[in-house]
This record gives structure tokens, C-alpha cells and sequence, in this order.
């Protein structure tokens, strides 16, 4: 399709575009939030493939949820239907898909720093091509495209960055740049040039400014405003069925008893459920924009002034503020408590993803706790227990769950352990975590940890009554419940033997998180 | 001496803090770059004590190396001569050494971040006190201090930041901010009021300046300029002593031998012993300022044109690079190589600098190498293999070494493992990096892996000879090669009884590293 696009007339690019755009419409029914991200840039896609040369040339997409009419125009436009299932294409870019994919993505703000490698990487082979990079206002507030763009501003070679600007990326846009439309002041003090184009959705306008841009070389941002469509939006959690949905009525009733209390989130308020709480308290949630190691030292900073920090971040978002973690809060002591929402597989997201490796790293940080409810019941439990101890904690709590449906149960209060079954064998199933409603037994015993550090203190007199222990986890490696189960079994010198069901050291693709936890062995 | 502050007549202050001055440079001895920070804030430092009404009012320093002064005056003047050794007060700001430590640091451009979080808590609390942070042009190079800024100006409250521009930091600072001095129009684009005083070493200007700018509140930013004292630098490996030398010394060999490869570091040349080396290739050096996401990102956009990017980053750094390492490099399986310098306890820096998390975390990731060498032959064979590998690679390889003195041997080949006694014993100890040249096996054979992942393939038929392996390892936890083993057993199913020698789960306080090292366990 794309040799088809670049022998078009430019007057016929409007039609061209709309046409594309039904196209693409007719056949992608799953995650709206990305096909109305992609539509609205589907001129400007048409307009950079129609001047550049690609994959010659290069174009970078940031977080790449912005890409569905790039991959229509670079061959996959049929393939768009069984996008996000398992043998389907990906929602993101990815480097294995097309060659026109450069550089995968799912995470923000990264595709500034991808420009400067290549511009690098040109002037060390003395290879010219052109060099372009589509960003978002929301991934703007992520502090990795300042450092790129303060750094990639005294270094060789031309680069033009395209700021897409359209009032939002996955929630609403926070922050002094966005408020203050100060993107010019901003840009130029980092030493690119500057210039704005309001007819973002307008194909022929777009190849004016674009060409202009391009033709005066050195280092570019052209501001360009876009409008997404309204398509409706799907975003809500059934009552009483998600772990999300529990979290949320949990939170809205400790967010009544103390109004102090402030949550924070990079902002993933509304895609996890919290939207409407946010709205009925809206002085305690502080939406920071997509900045986590921000987020995570200014709940510090919270803490570190005697007030009461949560912080609601997804799993694979905490990768970003591991230091953070270690350094401005376990090392302090400080009583920051989070909810680790997506803390497992998340499905059709993908392997950018996941939530599969934060269990490993915060397990071997110091003064940490980590809870693992089973279910909603105990998700509550533990929200209830964290709150009432949280003057009195030296250092993060971490309570961690899946984005997975659960079902309705009976209130609890907080235990460390619980039994699930036990029939006097002399091996032991050991799980955490939602992993722990969905396993078998058969005949060993079964012994659920919701709390996963501190291990319980009588754990190691417990498992002298078993030779076998097998332990079930949703993580990936050899950290996390299975590491401290080791480091026990070693530091104790006990007699057991311990075999592991965890995921293998790969990466796990995307597709529906039922089937993907079965094919890992996780569940039967 | 604080109250003592308090009551001098401004006029007398230059002539206070010049005494003081002379009595700190008289006590202090160690970590002169840290002394020359200090003393070019000396005359901040009163002003701000001489102002506030610290420790009601904050006064937060980011990073904490140029807290010398303000240690003084908060009464910890004569125990600067024994700052950084074991029984000794810390080289940074630390909570529990004073109620004036509001935060503490060692890594950068955290403060404004912890001044966000004290604005939202005291408007949580209804609390009136002045909140004043200061940050260096250095320090402002860091992504994490934009996202503050970006946040903290849509957030209800007055906050001070004072910009301490000394035209350095660690290293040279870099990025146009700094080339073009462009401050002004950055801090105004972020919703900021920005103010200029050049003479930020007199102490009357500055409580001038300082006045206005609190008398003024809302968000305000005052930038000084301060000149450094030049004390005689003491910053050079001694040859063929340190895994710092011999890492230099192979690096310039294989920047010969290929002069398209690209050296990234984020601001840690000079201290590392490669300044000398960047000097005589400039071209091949790329200093991206304090930015590690930033770094390793741009390092992976070179790899994903084909370009030879290595990174050279020390461990407690890399901390802030995970994601990027997980979802930029090894999920797309670039041929990014890394030089993990300071990979272990570092010694006199401390907790907030020691090496010991980034073992754990990247064997938990797949696609990835690590290799741990026990001395410098095996670091330079390393490298040398590394160059070699490195178009084939899937993924990140990591060669991680300590900050350490290492004796001269012969040259090496690279092997993955490496016998270092062998006497037919039924135990086994295992080890890794210097500590395999270090730790004694007594009647135990002792093998050296210098290949940690993968784990050599022979490995399990290996350890059928041995009913009892002794891991010793210089990480912290459950993870890293503990790990690797623990997992190997259980999925091989061995009949090895595993001990292990590792940092316990622990913070490590600052000292001597050899000191350190015994009273860990590490070595006898």
C-alpha cells in the first residue's frame, strides 16, 4: 500500500486518508483508547510516509498505541483484525513485526532518546537519512524526552520531532506545559526551533509545514494540533467482579476516614478504575502525569512530612522507579504504601507490559513488605490492614494484584497465611497471590501466602513436615516467593526439597491471560 | 552554632562564614570534589540558615555532597573529620544523623520531587512553613527534576528553588541548558518566576535575593552563580592496580581497533577513571549528562541501527535504567554492551552508592549476559570477548566489577568458568567476581563462574559430584547467582544441599570496603 500512497496525487490524500480510516475502523473491535489515538493522527501517518522515504528513512513513534494506520500503510491492514490475540499482530509496534517498525515501545516517552542513538549512530557511520520521531503531549511530561532533548540539542545531525499535541494521552494531560500551552518558550530554551501547526488534521497542511521543516534541517519540533474522534469509550469495571473494582471501593472508604490522605498515580487513574473516585475526591488524588520516578519521590517527600502517601502505579510502570523505591524510600524508612495494580500477565497489552518482574526486585530491597491478595475479599482486607498500620511502618508496602477478575466471597481480616487445604501429606503446594484461587491441590497440602515478605516466622517450623514443597507464582525468574523460599530452605539448613512453577526466563507475547497462564504451566 | 547564627549582625556574616570555612577545609581530608562542592555554597548556606527558621522551615539538598557546611552549622562541625568512615557520619544528608536532614541523597535530582511531596502534605495538613530546594546545573541535566518542576507548578503552595549553577557536577556539565544558558526561558515555560544573581558567593547579595524571592512566594526559582575553590584534585587510578585501569586500558584498545563504537556514560567519565581516555577520543565519548532512562535508551536506538553502543554506568546507577534495560534493549534483543563499574559495596559512599541490587534484577530479565570477573586479566579478556561477540548478540551483555584494587596477573583467555582448586572433595564452593580471588575454599573445591547467565550448560552434570555447594556472591538477597543455582536444582531436580554467603537483607552503612566485606562474611 505504501508504493500505492507515494504515487498519489497530493490533492487526492484527503480521500485517500478517509478511506484508509473506515478501513481500519471496520476492522479493529478491541481497546478504543489506541484506535482513537491512531485515527487521530492518521494524516499526519500518511503525510510522514508519503515524504519520507521509509524504511530508509526513519520514523520512531513514541509508546507506538499511536500506530494503527502506520501498520494499515506498512502491510498490515488485514492483519489489524486479530490484533492484540494470540497468534495476532501486536497494539504496539514491534521490531520483529515489519521492518517499518524501528524501534519497539509500550512504555512513554522513550522514542526522543531512540532519535538520538540514531542520529549518533548516522554520524559515527556517515550514513544521511532523515531522522523523525512522533511524540505526544502526555508522554512530554515524562522527564527521559527532556533529558533527550536537552542532550540531543548539542549533538550532530538532523532531527525533526513531531509534538503531537491533542489534550491527552491516557488520561488527561497535567502539568505547566500543557496548562500553560508554553511548548515554544520550553522548546526553544533546549535549542531546537520552534514551530506550530493548528490544521494537525488537515493532510495538505501537514506537507506544507512538514516539508518546511525538513527542508531547513538542524533540529526541528513541529507542534501540531490533532483532535481524536469520540468513539464511545468501554473503559469500566463491572461491580464486584475485578480486583480493580474491589481496590476502588476499598480506597473510597479510607479515603473518608482520612482526609489527609493523599493517592498518587502516574496517570493511570482512569485506565484502572479509579476514574470516578477521582472524581468524587478530587483534592486526594494528585495525578503527576507519566513520570514515575516523580511520582514515587514526591510520595517520599509526603511521607518524609508525616503525611499519608499511597501510590496506585501498575507494575510495569514501578520498573521505572525501582532506585526511587530503594533509594528515596526503603532507605528512609518511609511509610509509603502502593497498590501494584497489573501485577502479573496483563494479556493483550503484551511483553511491554507485564507484570512479571516486579516481584523479583522488591523482594531483595530491604525494609520492604509485599502482600499478594488471593482474591477481592482479601484485596480488601489487606487495604484496611495497611491503613492501620502505616504510621507505624518503616519502609514501602507493597500490595500487589492482577488485572483479573475475582470473585465474590465473604469479608476477611488480614492474615499472612491461610490454608486452603490440608490432608496430611508430606508435600506441600505453596502459592501467592490470585495464582492461589485458580490452582489444583490434588493431594498435597496447600498452603496460601498472602504476605511474602517478611515470610512468616513460623514458616520454617512448618515446613520441617514436608519433604517437597512446590512453589506457584506468577513472576518471572528465580526471585520473588521461590527466592526467599531458597534462601530460607539454605539459611536454615532445612530438609526439603523445592520445585518451582514460575515463568521461564523469556519474554511471554500477548493474548488472552487465561490461555497464557495455561500454557505457562501456571494453572491447570 | 545555629543560634549563634542567628544573632549576628549581617554585616558580620561574610567574616562568620569565612572562619567557618577555614574550619572545615581544616577537618576535612577525604573526597575533595565533595569539599569543593561544599565550600562554593558556603555563603548559601548561611544565608539560608541565617533566614529560615530550619528545621520547622525545609531546606532540602539534592544530592547532599555539597552538604558540608550545613553540617556544620547544624552541629556536626567536628565530627566532619570522620565523615565517611565506618563509625564515622555519612558523606550526604541523612535522616537519622539530624533533625536538620530533612531528606536524604546520594543519587541526583531528587529534591524537587521531595519538595512536591512536602507542598502536598502541607496543604493536606493546612501547615504554614517556607519550603526552599536547592539544586545544582548539574542535578538539572536529570529528567526527574523537569517532572517536578513540570508538576509542582499546577500545585497549590509556595516552594523556593535555588539553582546552584558552578558550570559542573561529578563531570563537566553538558546539554543546551547548560551550552546556551538558557534557564531563564526554561523555568519561565514551566510556570515558574525565574530570578538572576551573579554574585552567589556573597553572602549580603544572597539574603538580598533571598529576601525577595520568599517575600514574593508562588513558585520561584532563584538561579546563582558560585565559583568552586580549587583544591587539588586527587581523582587518578594508580596503573595496573584497580578493575578501573584495566577497564581503561582495554577500552582504549578496542576504541582503536573500531572507531565507529560509541562509549555512553551518564556524567561518570572523569570519576571512573576514563577521563584521560575521553580526552584522547573525543569522538568516541558520549557524556549524556545525568541521565541513565536517557542513556540506555539512546545507547539501544544505536543498536537498533546497527551502531556498536557501550554503556559504561556504575551499578547503583543502573538502578535507574531498569525499565529501560527490560523493555528498550533486552525485549528487543539489542546488542547493547555495559561496563557496570562500582558493582558491589563501594566503600566510603555508602548505602545510597553501594552495587548491590543490579545482580539480582538482571538475571531476572531474559536475553541477558552477565559476566562477573575476579580479576583484571579476566576483565580485559572479557572485553575483549565482548567486542568480539557483540554483532551476534541477542540482547544486553553486562561485565560487572567492583570498585577494588586488583594485583597483576597474566593474560587471559575468556571462559565462562574457571577452576580455582580442585581436591576431590564432596562440597563446593562457588563464587563469582573478585570475591572468587578473595574468599578461601579450605577443604572445599572452589570453582570461579565469571559467566553468572547463562549459567554454563555443564553445570548440572558438574554438581552431581557435590552434596553440599557454598554460594558466595557480593549481592544483596535471594537473587543473582543463589538464584540461578536455587532455580537450576529445582528444575533439575539435583541432590545438592545449597549455603549461601550473600548480603543480607540489609542496608550496608558506609566504611572502609574491605571492613565491610569481613563483617558481612564475604571474605575471612
Amino acid at each position: 500500500m505504501i508504493e500505492r500512497l507515494r504515487n498519489i496525487d497530493p490533492l487526492d490524500l484527503t480521500a485517500f486518508t478517509n478511506g484508509l480510516k473506515e478501513e481500519i475502523v471496520a476492522r479493529v473491535t478491541d481497546k478504543i483508547s489506541h484506535l482513537e489515538s491512531s485515527l487521530a493522527v492518521a494524516e499526519l501517518t500518511v503525510a510522514l510516509h508519503y515524504l519520507l522515504s521509509t524504511p530508509k528513512d526513519l520514523l520512531i513513534w513514541d509508546v507506538g498505541h499511536q500506530g494503527y494506520v502506520h501498520k494499515a500503510l506498512t502491510g498490515r491492514l488485514d492483519a489489524l483484525n486479530t490484533q492484540r490475540t494470540k497468534e495476532g499482530i501486536s497494539g504496539f509496534l514491534k521490531r520483529d513485526e515489519s521492518p517499518y517498525d524501528f524501534f519497539g515501545a509500550g512504555h512513554a516517552s522513550t522514542s526522543l532518546s531512540v532519535l538520538t542513538g540514531a542520529c549518533i549512530a548516522d554520524a559515527a557511520a556517515g550514513r544521511r537519512r532523515k531522522r523523525v520521531a512522533v511524540i505526544g503531549d502526555g508522554s512530554m511530561t515524562g522527564g527521559q524526552s527532556f533529558e533527550a532533548l536537552n542532550h540531543l540539542a548539542t549533538t550532530a545531525g538532523d532531527a525533526l520531532v513531531i509534538l503531537n499535541d491533542n489534550d491527552g494521552s491516557i488520561d488527561s494531560t497535567v502539568g505547566a506545559l500543557h496548562e500553560y500551552n508554553s511548548y515554544g518558550g520550553y522548546i526553544q530554551s533546549l535549542g531546537w526551533e520552534y514551530s506550530y501547526l493548528e490544521k494537525g488534521n488537515d493532510v495538505l497542511s501537514l506537507l506544507e509545514s512538514l516539508k518546511a521543516v525538513i527542508d531547513r534541517g538542524g533540529k526541528q519540533l513541529l507542534h501540531i494540533r490533532t483532535s481524536k474522534p469520540n468513539l464511545s469509550k468501554s473503559k469500566s469495571y463491572e461491580p464486584g467482579t475485578t480486583f480493580q473494582w474491589w481496590a476502588a471501593e476499598q480506597m473510597k472508604k479510607i479515603l473518608k476516614s482520612n482526609q489527609q490522605l493523599r493517592v498518587f498515580s502516574p496517570a493511570m487513574f482512569a485506565s484502572s478504575g479509579f476514574g470516578p473516585l477521582r472524581d468524587e475526591f478530587p483534592e486526594q488524588f494528585i495525578d503527576t502525569g507519566i513520570n514515575e520516578p516523580h511520582t514515587a519521590t514526591a510520595a517520599a517527600g509526603m511521607a518524609a512530612s508525616g503525611g499519608r502517601a499511597w501510590v496506585h502505579i501498575y507494575s510495569t510502570f514501578l520498573q521505572r522507579a525501582m532506585d526511587q523505591v530503594i533509594h528515596d524510600i526503603a532507605l528512609q524508612n518511609l511509610p509509603v504504601i502502593f497498590l501494584v495494580d497489573r501485577a502479573g500477565l496483563v494479556g493483550a497489552d503484551g511483553p511491554t507490559h507485564h507484570g512479571v518482574f516486579d516481584a523479583g526486585f522488591l523482594a531483595d530491597v530491604p525494609n520492604t513488605t509485599i502482600w499478594n491478595p488471593r482474591n477481592g475479599d482479601e484485596l480488601q482486607a489487606m487495604m484496611v490492614e495497611a491503613a492501620s498500620i502505616q504510621d507505624s511502618l518503616e519502609g514501602p508496602l507493597f500490595i500487589r494484584y492482577p488485572k483479573a477478575k475475582t470473585a465474590c466471597g465473604t469479608p476477611e481480616k488480614f492474615e499472612p497465611m491461610k490454608w486452603m487445604s490440608q490432608k496430611e501429606s508430606n508435600s506441600l503446594l505453596l502459592s501467592t497471590g490470585a495464582l492461589s484461587s485458580h490452582v489444583e491441590s490434588g493431594v498435597f497440602d496447600h498452603l496460601h501466602l498472602g504476605q511474602v515478605k517478611p515470610l512468616p516466622e513460623n514458616l520454617p517450623q512448618l515446613l520441617k513436615d514436608y519433604s517437597n514443597v512446590l512453589v506457584v507464582e506468577e513472576s518471572i525468574g528465580n526471585g520473588g516467593l521461590f527466592g526467599g523460599l531458597a534462601g530460607l530452605v539454605a539459611d536454615k539448613d532445612l530438609e526439603v526439597k523445592l520445585v518451582k512453577r514460575k515463568i521461564s526466563d523469556e519474554f511471554t507475547n500477548h493474548g488472552n491471560r487465561h490461555e497464557l497462564l495455561k500454557e505457562l504451566g501456571l494453572i491447570p
